[in-house]
C-alpha cells in the first residue's frame, strides 16, 4: 500500500469533545488542522458517557420530581418504559453514527484522518489506515486527546467473564434482569440509578465506606443512603476476590473482612467502574522520550513537559489533570487559543508568559473545576473540598445548610431534602469551593463556580440577592450561617 | 378605653416578610424593636403571594416536564388534581394561620402589636388595637414596611362585580369553571398557568402588543404564545369599558380599536392584576410632611427623603423601588443594618456616608434586581434589559442564544425551548443584565446575578466552566457569541 506524507500546522490526536474543540479553536485564526480518530468522531461522551449515561437517567429524574408533588403524584400511574428510554437515549447518541460530527468538522474547515494514530518523532505521527500507513507531519504543534480507557482490577477470571465497561452499560440493547456493579464513582452511582429505573436488581460493590469519594462526605452518604431507597443493594467494604460467569450469569466472591465465609453475588451482568487511566499505552510516547501509558504531564498552557522544542501539547483525560468532558473542553479552548497565538499571525512560536485567568492559561484546572453527578439527589460541585483547601494550607471556614431552609425547596417537592456547604477562605473572604446536594442542583452550580472563578467577596455576595421562592436562596441562608 | 404610650428604639410598621427582616436585623446588636400590623404575621407574601401562588404551579410544571421526556411521559396519565393542589396550598399559606410567624417574632425578641398604625408626628405612631389606642414612641428609628395594595381601573361597573385580586385568586376555594383576567403583568400571566392547569377556562385581556411589558419583548412573547398553547384565550389590545355580574357571572365589555362593534367577554370570576400601589393613604403621612398615597421615597440607606432627623425609613414596596419580596427583604437587611450602624453600640446616630456595595448601601435595587416569573416557560431575568441600558447610557451589546444550543436543555426535555440573553457593557466587559426564557430557567438566574453584582469580567467568566451536560452550558454559547 501506498506511503503518503501530509503536512499541517497542527494535527490533533482523537476527535472526541476535546480534540474537536481543540481543533476547532486553534484552526480558526486561519492554521490548517487535521484530526485523527481511530473510532466514531465526537468520542466517548458523545455515545458511551454523558450523552447516553443522561438520557438513561433523565426520565426516572422527572418522574420521581412529579411523584413529589402533591397534586402531580396522582398522574403517575408507573414508572419508566425501558423501550421508550433506550430509544430516547439511541437518538441522543445518534445511533452511533458519526455523520453529524464530521459534518461538523467540514464545515469548520478541518480535516480528518480516520485510524489509529502513533507519534514517530517529534511533529511527526503515522496513521495506520485502511489505505495503509499515512505520516503526518505537524509544522508547528501536535495536540494528545486521546482521552482515557476503562482499567479493569487485576481479580481472576474477570476477563474471562466478558464484563461491561461504561461503554456496555451506556449503549445497552437489552436490559439484564440483574446488575452488579464493581465501583461506587461517579459511574457506578449513576448507572446503579439508571438501572434501578429500567427495572434491574442492582447489587453496587463499594470498597470504601461510601460512595463518590471525591466528593464531600455528606454528598457521598446521601448519595448512598438514596440508592438504598431506590432499591439498589449497596455492599459497602466489599472486597472481590474472583468472578465466573455461567450459563446463568455473573458471579462475584466476596473476601468480608473480619468474616470466615465469603459471599457471592450473582447477577445477569458485571459492570466495572473502578476507574479509567489516560489512553496514551499505543501513542508512540517512546519515540518522543516518553513513558507509555503515563498521563501526559502539562502546564498551564497545556504544552507537555519533558519534550523539547515547544510542539507537543496534551488536553482532557489524556493528561491525568482533568475528568470530565467540560472541563477538557476548557483546555482545548485554551491550548487553541495558546496555539493560535504562538504559531498564527504575528505569532512569536514561544510561550507568552502569559498571567493566571488570562485566554491562554488554565487556571481553573486547579481552582474551579466542577462536577455534577446526576444521581437522586444529584451531587454538584466546585472548586475546593474542605480537606482538599485545609491539605493546601488555606485559612478555611466551611457553612453548611439544609436545602430546605429556603421555602423554594420546599415548593419544588414535598419530600425535598439535601444539603449545600461553602468552603470559604476566611483571610481573602471569598469562596474556595460549594457543594450542593438535592434534587435537581446541578443548574445551581454554576452561581458557585462564577463566585469562586470572579473571586467575588462574600461581602459583596451578600449584593446577590436569590429570587423568592427559588431554591436558589440557599445562597442567602448560607450567607447569614457565615455571618456579615 | 385606656390610651397607653410605650417606648421601643425602633419601630416598624408592617410585619411582613420586609417588615420582619428590617426588625429582626435591627434587633440583632441590642436595639429593643416593635412590629405593627393590621393582619396576619408574614404579610402578603405568605398568605397571597408568592407562597400560595407557587403552589398553585409548581404540581403543573413538573407533569409538563415529566409529559416532555420520552420514557417517562406514557407514565403520565392525567393533570394536576385540583383538590389535592389546593390542599398543598393552603399547606404552604400555612392554612392562612400566622402563629408560627408570631411564635418566630417573640423567639427573636421583637414584640408585636396588632393593629392598625399611624404616624402621629415625628417618631410617634399610634394604633388602633382591639384594646383602644396605643402609642409607639420611637427613640431612634420608624421603619415603614406596610407594602402595597392592588389598583382597581377606573371601569364602570366594575366595584359592583366584585372582582378577585391577587388575594382571591392565590387563596381559592372552589376553582371556578371559567376566569378572565384583566392584566398581563407578572400576576396576570402566572394565575393563567396557573388556573388553565386547574381546568378552568381563561382568558387573559392585554392592554398591549404583549404580556410582561417589563421584561425582555422576547419574554413576554413567549410566555403570550405558551398561554395559548395551554389553551389560554389571550386578548391583545384589549380596551375593556365596563363591567357587569349578573346571575351567570362576570361579563366584560371591550372596545376593539378600528372595529365598531364592541365585544363581550364571560367568565364566572374576574381577576384584576393591573398593577400596586403602595400602602401609604391611611398612614398619617401629613403629620411629618408627606404626601398621603405616595411611594415613601428613599435614599441608598432607604432613609426617607423629605423628612428631618434621620428617623424615618422605608423599605419594601412602600418605596416604590421595589416589587418583590427578595428585592424588599435586601432593602430589609440593609436598614437593619443602617439603624444598628447608626443607633446600636456606639453608633453616631447619623449617615456614614458608605460607599456603594457596602453593608449599609442598597446599591443592588439600581443595578442587579432579580425576577422570576413562575409561567412555562419560565422567565428570569436581572439587572438592566437592553433598553434600559440602552436608556441609561451605557455602551451595549447584546447577545442571544437558543437555549437548545445547550446540550443539556436537550436532555432535560425533547421540546424544551428557549433564549437567553446577556446584555454587556462594551467599554468594562462586563454584564448588566441576563435574562433567561425556557423551562425550569429559575433556578438558573443566580449565576447571572453574581456575576451582575461581582462585576465579573467576560475574560473571566470564559474560566468558569458549565459542567456538561447541563443546561448552564448556555453560558458557554453565550460568551462564543460575544467573542473572546
Amino acid at each position: 500500500m501506498a506511503q503518503q506524507t501530509r503536512t499541517y500546522d497542527v494535527v490533533v490526536l482523537g476527535a472526541g469533545a476535546v480534540g474537536e474543540n481543540a481543533a476547532d479553536r486553534a484552526g480558526r485564526t486561519g492554521l490548517s488542522v487535521v484530526v485523527v480518530e481511530a473510532e466514531l468522531v465526537g468520542g466517548e461522551c458523545s455515545y458511551w458517557a454523558c450523552m447516553p449515561s443522561k438520557a438513561l437517567l433523565r426520565p426516572g429524574a422527572v418522574l420521581a420530581a412529579a411523584r413529589g408533588v402533591g397534586g402531580a403524584a396522582q398522574a403517575v400511574t408507573g414508572g419508566v418504559d425501558p423501550a421508550a428510554v433506550l430509544a430516547r437515549r439511541d437518538a441522543f447518541a445518534s445511533h452511533w453514527d458519526d455523520g453529524s460530527q464530521v459534518a461538523w468538522l467540514a464545515g469548520a474547515g478541518i480535516d480528518l484522518v480516520r485510524g489509529h494514530a502513533r507519534l514517530v518523532g517529534p511533529r511527526r505521527v503515522e496513521v495506520a489506515t485502511g489505505d495503509g500507513a499515512l505520516t503526518l507531519v505537524a509544522r508547528h504543534a501536535v495536540v494528545v486527546a486521546t482521552g482515557s480507557e476503562p482499567v479493569l482490577p487485576d481479580l481472576p477470571g474477570l476477563a474471562q467473564a466478558v464484563p461491561w465497561t461504561s461503554r456496555e452499560a451506556t449503549a445497552v440493547h437489552d436490559v439484564p434482569g440483574s446488575l452488579v456493579i464493581l465501583g461506587g464513582g461517579v459511574v457506578g452511582v449513576e448507572m446503579a440509578t439508571a438501572y434501578a429505573d429500567l427495572g434491574a436488581a442492582v447489587t453496587l460493590l463499594v470498597r470504601g465506606d461510601r460512595v463518590l469519594t471525591a466528593a464531600e462526605p455528606f454528598a457521598g452518604r446521601a448519595v448512598g443512603e438514596a440508592l438504598v431507597g431506590l432499591g439498589v443493594d449497596v455492599r459497602y467494604g466489599a472486597r472481590p476476590t474472583g468472578v465466573t460467569r455461567d450459563a446463568d450469569g455473573v458471579v462475584v466472591e466476596l473476601a468480608r473482612v473480619g468474616d470466615a465465609a465469603g459471599e457471592r453475588v450473582r447477577a445477569d451482568e458485571l459492570l466495572v467502574a473502578t476507574g479509567r487511566r489516560p489512553a496514551t499505552g499505543d501513542l508512540g510516547l517512546a519515540t518522543v522520550g516518553l513513558e507509555p501509558g503515563s498521563a501526559l504531564v502539562v502546564d498551564d498552557a497545556l504544552q507537555v513537559t519533558g519534550v523539547d522544542g515547544g510542539w507537543l501539547f496534551a488536553v482532557g483525560d489524556v493528561t491525568g489533570r482533568t475528568t470530565t468532558t467540560h472541563q477538557g473542553k476548557y483546555d482545548a479552548r485554551v491550548v487553541g487559543d495558546v496555539v493560535a497565538a504562538r504559531f498564527g499571525p504575528g505569532g512569536s512560536g514561544a510561550p507568552d508568559g502569559a498571567a493566571p485567568w488570562s485566554a491562554t492559561t488554565a487556571t481553573a484546572d486547579h481552582a474551579a473545576v466542577p462536577q455534577v453527578v446526576f444521581t437522586r439527589p444529584e451531587v454538584a460541585w466546585v472548586g475546593l473540598t474542605e480537606a482538599a483547601a485545609l491539605v493546601a494550607g488555606h485559612p478555611v471556614r466551611t457553612v453548611q445548610v439544609a436545602l430546605r431552609s429556603a421555602a423554594g425547596a420546599a415548593l419544588a417537592g414535598d419530600d425535598v431534602d439535601g444539603t449545600v456547604q461553602l468552603v470559604v477562605d476566611t483571610e481573602r473572604e471569598v469562596l474556595l469551593g460549594a457543594t450542593f446536594v438535592g434534587p435537581e442542583v446541578a443548574e445551581m452550580l454554576h452561581a458557585a463556580t462564577i463566585a469562586v472563578v470572579g473571586q467575588v467577596p462574600i461581602a459583596r455576595l451578600w449584593h446577590a440577592v436569590p429570587a423568592y421562592p427559588t431554591t436558589s436562596e440557599v445562597w442567602l441562608r448560607l450567607l447569614e450561617a457565615y455571618g456579615r
